[in-house]
């Protein structure tokens, strides 16, 4: 069987594919040391992970379990699901932290998930119960293969992070009957929404089990061929419209197309299927070129969740729902892992920066479902108590009707130190910047150590210092981002992409990345018409927006921004030069003549950065600024 | 009691208000004659109410009636209303045509309705019955007094067209049952979907009862204090978030703000509540000023089917609901009728030639549900025999699974010349321009007759001829729309607004009106950020686009026009000068620098009425034009 690890991680990490050009590090290789996500990936391990265990029993949904064959469901019927995530978050904090209490709350939960698996292996308590619709009724919407392979990647988690797993026994049966219901003389059906694919391939590279690996293959090989039942939004919704080999671009519900591309690069890359893997390369490089926010989002529509044609990506009720910039982190790393091409790195860069962080409340309590580029209206404060039915305009809510972005987000915070950096056959290679420290060994076996000490992104200045290394030369290898032109690795100026240290490292060797972080103005395509002659302003990976909160007057529909200027950091923040018209209130809003506006004397407009957006209280907030 | 109609009219029209500063003419006095609009109403009398009625029939929904106590119902909880729509397009049509087919038709559709009807009158196939929901269980989307409020308004257009109608007394008995049940001392509820409050009033006005006019008064009071349960869209989307004679703007639900608003005005005119009046005719005309497509369109966002915030009209995936625009000419109407305010008729204007025109094929039989203002891929055909789950993306189809657009198109065509003209204290008021034949007496009983002739709105040339006229003075006004400066009454030029020729006319007498129908630029506000750096072009009330259908490129993404330049009148239709684009493929599209583009030649683009756009197949299209 092929599906081995070829070097196993230490510590575990949630994408350990047998071939590729990179390697990923364990939790117990690289760690978070403070800093802009290290902060984070503490208030989740700290709050958010008991936000979510009260949250999940206030609801019921954990009861469901304990009561499935006789209780009344509340909730949809992916609720599993949630608890699933949450699992797989808490696997990964444990797995990082060693911290037994965590470690003792996910047992206890291993052990009501198992007394509700039927002795077949089947566990979902939303369907085959008394009173419930029966098993596999509802392939569009009913989820259970998306919940089982939520369980199947928590499974996973609990296996690499922990000495043995009972979760992983569960896991098996559950895949076992997947296999035995689907296989290639069972059933021929897909799940409405992907997600089983990505488990089983995870699955069976923990386990060895080639059968894990035969059934995502028949699960991708069936879709497209429109087997699913037609509903409002067609069969492009759960991508069933066409062949995955055949598609040139992501399409229908995001959330679906990312999830379900993951499972395609990891099909790909377990069989060595060079064709699938281009094609999918191929459809996320088109959905990024015509399909994707400045902030990394993707999906702009609100009815069903999906991408948009290209170009179609209006600022306003954006939806660029938090899941989706989640499940565009994870294509995103198994492509980089596949590759090695670091525009994927700077993919997750961008989305980490400007959907993830954007995304959760300081407290760690509170979230955006979907991620507008542009608030008119301040919207209502939620309680703390009070979950949203859908999506809360403009304002973080504690808990939704559908709370699969939560669930995604703590998973994410929990194993993110993961994502930091690679080992391949040249040495070591850093993606992401962040105080972290890294120990691990190369594929030679050698072992190193650094220590990346920056305060990035608030300056460029990255340190990494070579902390261990025993002798030899070896590779240390630094991103570029692609918006990083002039940046200087050592004082030497160096292209964007990978700049390479090749050299006899001693221990405190330094290297010194300068990125040039300062604020810059952005244009976009002139066939994104929603944003025709309206500019935004990046520094350094984030993006900026104006806001109006609290006191501030809610004018930002009337401000004019002047792009011969350039935009400067200031103590208080970025600025840009501005003006604020002078609108008239106004009749039929369409006229023979263009409409002149008086304006207000210029104004030096201050800017923060998206992901702080809607922190002050409701907002009205504005990414993209007209030009004057 | 009140409200009697001041002047019985001849041939009934939809809207007979009390009082107010303009009296409707019946189907009997107000006749079109070809034309633009007289050929749409004959399409509608001779192929499309038999197109409904075949689909009622083969989707059962006629059939729920018969069945009513024993059958499974299909379709949505409210194809009870669709047969009443269909029925009151029935009554307009055999009322103004004198066909004894479409009557016998009719009548048999009323005995079918009756046969179903409870002892207590109550009438609805979708609640109440072995193995339905209870009655009023859900007012949030049972939709029964909607249902009960279309049945009223058949019942009333039957009235005004029949000597006597047996609908009529079925619907005295659904009223009653309604007063009943939600009267003073009854339940205090709201129906989710205003409807019941137009029936309740026009049915008043025919019965001379007193009590459905206060029922009405008290389903408007009612409404605002959030005693709907809350859903995903929140109580905006039904309108229960504020008491409407707080509320400031339209918002929620389109349709649902138009009807409501509708039965607003016709409460407000029959009680003499002029506070209440203005209140909901500046909340149409903040929605006018902010919320409404070029086209007269409402409703911008997919997932509500509502207004979005001010000045979020983005031209890609325009909701603009055919309903919508339906409900927007009824409320306009009311308005016009109760104020005398010639921009209420412009109103109905652009969206009779903007969004009904182009909601319908030209055969009648097919539609669209959604009428959005940029289509960037062509869309699929959809067979003639199949019904669509939800709106088609850029083709009309023959039916949907929602079909409400549908027969609100078929009542309103089938009663449209009763919108072209009215009566007040000082002579005949002409609003809309067609091939049509008007004989009316004034309010002092004197009988007057006219013929308007005119190709409009192709040419701008109307000439009205007095063909009777009993001696003395009268006066003839014409309206002229707020886009036409320039226009000409008899050689002198007249103002916007109302034009008027009072003098003892003599039969033969003719006036000529002139407007300037070529076609013009206009000019986006500019905080209607997605359209920003377009430009449209309208040509008298039409508005334009460009279009590729067939082999014609589909290269829209990458034209500019040069507004320096007036659009001109060309043998093939109307030309504006622009360049296309080479546009890269490009990778990311956000960048430092701002993005040249090569042009080939200039080239003269060639657009079409916007209502014409999908009649040569699927194409693509847009009406706003990006900037060169």
């Amino acid at each position: 069987m092929a599906v081995t690890p070829r070097i196993q991680p230490t510590g575990g990490s949630p994408v350990v594919p047998t071939r590729g050009a990179l390697r990923p590090l364990g939790l117990g290789e690289a760690n978070l040391v403070g800093g802009f996500w290290g902060t984070r990936q503490q208030v989740n391990s700290e709050s958010t992970i008991d936000h979510h265990r009260a949250w999940l029993d206030k609801l019921g949904w954990t009861g469901h379990f304990v009561e499935a064959a006789n209780h009344s469901r509340r909730g949809r019927e992916f609720t599993d699901s949630e608890v699933y995530k949450i699992m797989e978050a808490m696997a990964w904090d444990a797995g990082r932290t060693g911290d037994q209490d965590r470690d003792a709350d996910l047992v206890e939960l291993i052990g009501m998930i198992g007394a509700a698996q039927a002795e077949d292996g089947y566990l979902n308590t939303a369907f085959g119960g008394p009173g419930q619709r029966p098993r596999y009724s509802d392939f569009t919407q009913g989820h259970e293969l998306y919940c089982a392979g939520h369980l199947l990647q928590a499974a996973v988690a609990h296996a690499r992070t922990s000495a043995e797993s009972e979760l992983l026994t569960i896991a098996r049966r559950v895949a076992d009957h997947v296999c035995d219901t689907f296989g290639p003389t069972g059933r021929s059906s897909i799940c409405g929404h992907p997600e089983i694919e990505a488990g089983l391939v995870e699955l069976a590279r923990v386990t060895g089990e080639q059968r894990y690996l035969d059934q995502a293959v028949l699960f991708v090989d069936r879709r497209g061929y429109r087997t699913l039942p037609e509903q409002e939004f067609g069969w492009p919704y759960f991508q069933d419209d066409m062949p995955v080999r055949e598609a040139t671009v992501l399409r229908g519900h995001a959330v679906r197309a990312l999830y379900l591309s993951a499972g395609v690069v990891d099909v790909a890359v377990e069989t060595g299927d060079t064709a699938l893997l281009e094609a999918v390369a191929a459809q996320y490089d088109r959905a990024l070129a015509r399909r994707t926010y400045l902030t990394g989002g993707m999906g702009s529509r609100h009815a069903d969740e999906a991408f948009g044609e290209d170009f179609v990506l209006p600022a306003d009720r954006v939806y660029s729902e938090t899941c989706a910039g989640v499940a565009s982190i994870m294509l995103a790393w198994r492509l980089l892992l596949a590759t090695g091409e670091p525009r994927y790195a700077d993919v997750i860069e961008r989305t980490l920066y400007n959907v993830v962080a954007t995304s959760i409340g300081d407290d760690g309590r509170s979230f955006f479902y979907a991620n507008t580029l542009h608030q008119r209206e301040r919207g209502e404060p939620v309680p703390v108590d009070r979950e949203r039915l859908h999506f809360a305009a403009g304002v973080r809510a504690p808990w939704f009707e559908v709370s699969c972005c939560l669930g995604n987000m703590a998973r994410l915070f929990a194993s993110l130190s993961t994502y930091m950096a690679t080992v391949d056959d040249g040495g070591v290679r850093i993606h992401q910047y962040a105080n972290a420290v890294v120990r691990t060994q190369l594929d030679d076996g050698r072992r190193v150590g650094l220590r990346v000490q920056t305060d990035y992104p608030e300056t460029g200045t990255v340190r990494v210092r070579v902390t261990e290394t025993p002798g030899g030369p070896w590779a240390l290898a630094l991103r570029v981002p692609a918006w990083a032109p002039g940046a200087r690795l050592d004082g030497e100026v160096v292209e964007p992409g990978v700049a390479v240290v090749r050299k006899d490292f001693a221990p405190g060797d330094e290297v010194l990345l300068e990125l040039p972080v300062g604020p810059r103005w952005t244009f976009p395509d002139s066939r994104i018409d929603a944003v025709r002659g309206c500019v935004a302003v990046e520094r350094g990976p984030v993006v900026l927006c104006a806001e109006a909160a609290g006191d501030e007057p809610d004018n930002l529909d009337d401000l004019t921004v002047d792009v011969t200027v350039p935009p400067v950091d200031t103590e208080d923040g970025v600025t840009v030069p501005g003006r604020f018209r002078k609108l008239a209130e106004g009749g039929w809003p369409y006229t023979e003549d263009e409409q002149d506006s008086e304006s207000e004397g210029p104004a030096q407009v201050r800017l923060v950065p998206y992901h702080r957006w809607a922190r002050r209280g409701p907002s009205t907030m504005r990414v993209w600024l007209p030009r004057g």
